[in-house]
């Protein structure tokens, strides 16, 4: 049952693992590729260990703007391998308030990376919902679309490290 | 801001930390002082490691019944020293539908056992809020009340573990 109530993208990454994950956990590298373009990441704050700080502020050109607050917390984090934050819980572990839109329903992000030879890198995001609703209102907002981008400019942010390593 | 929006019980108990830890992790222990008696735990499922289930079933002479469901998350645990759970989540870190009564509002739990010598333990129970409301509800169902019920009572099963330890 828990898995109906997932949305889940894969992708084959064309990039090394590690560099895949320093693109994920570098706030400054993360600011350009973890909003679907136009949108873009403004603020990110990173403290990649259980209990510590995932916050983004993502803005666009019609005016959206999700503005400073809505911290999530991290949970989970094996170096090269996988990270999971959630944000029904802020930093320290405390029950985060909901906003609107996006974050008007928590949600927790399973990110699972593998090494896929070849210098590829195999990309797993899954995200939890409490329910259907829930799920259904993200699959709405368009998560296949606006995950999958951010992961092809994951893939080519990752590509430019590997270029200048 | 953040202390504020928390409840805080601290207590010396008369029993030595290695048997309070035990007494507050062993589900069969548990089930005997985790309800403020006439209430009691007639279900408890532990899995104490981060994403495990804490899930009790507490009832009441009054015909009050928590049900089985609305099963927490552990997210935190040193052994012999620190355990932390949320309602906020569910296993596997999942949002948590709320419930009714004292399941109506996210919360987050964290208990620490210090050494406080001559056979002693230094006690401390947070309760992590989102915002005043939840705290204010919190408390008036009776926080103070009910936890320290429940400390004097484990502090008598740690106790009694230890005469036949």
């Amino acid at each position: 049952m828990a898995e109906s109530l997932d949305l889940i993208l894969e992708r084959t990454l064309d990039a090394p693992i590690d560099l895949v994950w320093r693109a994920y956990t570098d706030p400054e590298h993360l600011k350009h590729w973890f909003a679907p373009k136009p949108y873009e990441i403004s603020e990110c704050e990173l403290d990649l260990r259980p209990g510590g700080i995932f916050r983004v502020r993502m803005i666009g050109p019609d005016g959206f703007d999700t503005g400073h607050g809505n911290a999530s917390c991290v949970l989970e984090v094996i170096e090269g391998q996988k990270l999971s934050w959630t944000s029904a819980l802020g930093p320290g572990y405390r029950p985060a308030e909901m906003g609107e839109g996006c974050e008007s329903f928590p949600m927790t992000a399973i990110i699972s990376l593998k090494d896929a030879g070849s210098g590829k890198t195999q990309y797993k995001a899954v995200a939890l919902h409490k329910n259907t609703q829930d799920r259904d209102a993200h699959e709405r907002m368009g998560f296949q679309e606006g995950w999958g981008t951010t992961a092809r400019q994951l893939e080519e942010l990752a590509k430019g490290l590997s270029v200048n390593a």
